[in-house]
């Protein structure tokens, strides 16, 4: 899946990823009247009115852009009509030919990976049959709970040719409260950057993995560390814009192939 | 909510949760049966039987137990219809008097917490009307971003009178890979629990905080020491029976309440 995206951003000559996390708040007025008049203020008014979002950004960009990030925390907020709004962007925009990286963040003991990473990237068993649920491309992984909670994701990208992003440094302020402490001298996001190296052998896709990892654009001395010691994975860098990180920042997560 | 499970679980005399985490191979053959009848073997199909199998277990145990805990990856899995099993096992749940702690493992930056926050516990804002969406008791919080994540959920705990559980030492094999690691002689997971320490203080309920932690059976040591450590907090301890923790191991995570 890697190299899929890898195509994509060249053909486009663009590697960037646009989010599509929509605040209620943010969604232009007219769009939330119009979801409102025909849902009222529902549940279901607010999926609508980000669905008619997205789609407006779906439709002016998908030709410029190789891939789109769906927060899926600012739907599942909005209950079923939201979840519902969350499979159909997904879905609109593989029609568009867009990579879909669903910034899910799960995690947890094996058994319960596994039910997330055959969800969001594989196939359910029900019976005799078998479902791709989300079926999105990537997802994003957290790693707190080691191995267990990330090998039944790599099964699923390795038998579906799909991929993961693992958080390593991510963008918040006080990320570094945990992710910065020093073990040997060592600070933990670059011991969680040694595992996504190990976990991205098993899972190669060309000259890159398809085990990529999270570093924000808010931290790019530790990004520039981190791209030299992780040749062979994509760093998915959020925090661009609104978080504060610059265009400026972002040149030290590149590699000389400029990916 | 912390004094709600305590006069529940005294009065049930039964400090226990019991999980709703059905995979559906465990769902009795008969009642799969049933559903794949119903609806076929579609995602539909097995989350009918999934809460089938829930409403089975919650009216039998309902009177015994004072809460439980669903998992949301093994609804999350089959799509809509899953989610749909999960909110309708969550309030009949609370409908029979449990208190529902909901295994959800969430986290992430400040803004997407917020969203997750009122989503799972809180009320989300659509216009000039907000909505209980999951309307849980309690969730459990993956820490690994540091206190922006956690915060939003402490927010919501305040104002509505829930409570989290945070992840600080996992029952599962590889937990030690990070959770463990040493930072000037203290374990990872005994920093995490510091900040649990500190972000309880804030969401007081009586002698006991709204803001407990987890710690896996399968590590009654730590647990035994994270006790001492965190005596305002409530312990939910994963990993009995299925992932290898004994009765005995249980004993130590207690304090002299029996609490």
């Amino acid at each position: 899946m890697i190299q899929k995206l890898i195509e994509e951003i060249t053909k486009k000559n663009a590697p960037v990823v646009v989010g599509l996390d929509p605040m209620l708040s943010y969604v232009p007025k007219q769009i939330q009247k119009a979801a409102f008049e025909e849902f009222g203020e529902t549940l279901e008014g607010a999926a609508e009115a980000i669905w008619q979002f997205n789609k407006g950004i779906v439709d002016a960009a998908c030709d410029l852009i190789p891939a789109v990030k769906p927060q899926i925390a600012m739907y599942e907020q909005f209950g079923i009509p939201g979840m519902v709004a969350f499979q159909k962007t997904v879905a609109y925009c593989k029609e568009k030919g867009l990579i879909v990286i669903a910034d899910i963040k799960r995690g947890d003991i094996g058994s319960t990976s596994a039910a997330y990473a055959v969800g969001h990237l594989g196939k359910v068993t029900v019976g005799s049959k078998s479902y791709a649920v989300f079926d999105e491309d990537f997802a994003t992984v957290n790693p707190y709970l080691g191995s267990d909670g990330v090998k039944p994701f790599l099964e699923v990208c390795k038998e579906q040719d799909k991929g993961i992003f693992v958080l390593i440094k991510t963008s918040n302020p006080s990320s570094g409260e945990f992710q910065d402490q020093k073990v040997d001298g060592v600070p933990l996001y670059e011991l969680v950057g040694r595992k996504v190296a190990a976990w991205g052998e098993e899972c190669m896709d060309g000259d890159y993995s398809n085990v990529g990892c999270v570093i924000g654009a808010t931290y790019p001395e530790m990004g520039k560390i981190m791209r030299q010691k992780l040749p062979k994975s994509y760093i998915l860098v959020p925090g661009y814009g609104a978080q504060g990180g610059t265009a400026k920042d972002l040149a030290v997560y590149f590699n000389e192939d400029g990916l």
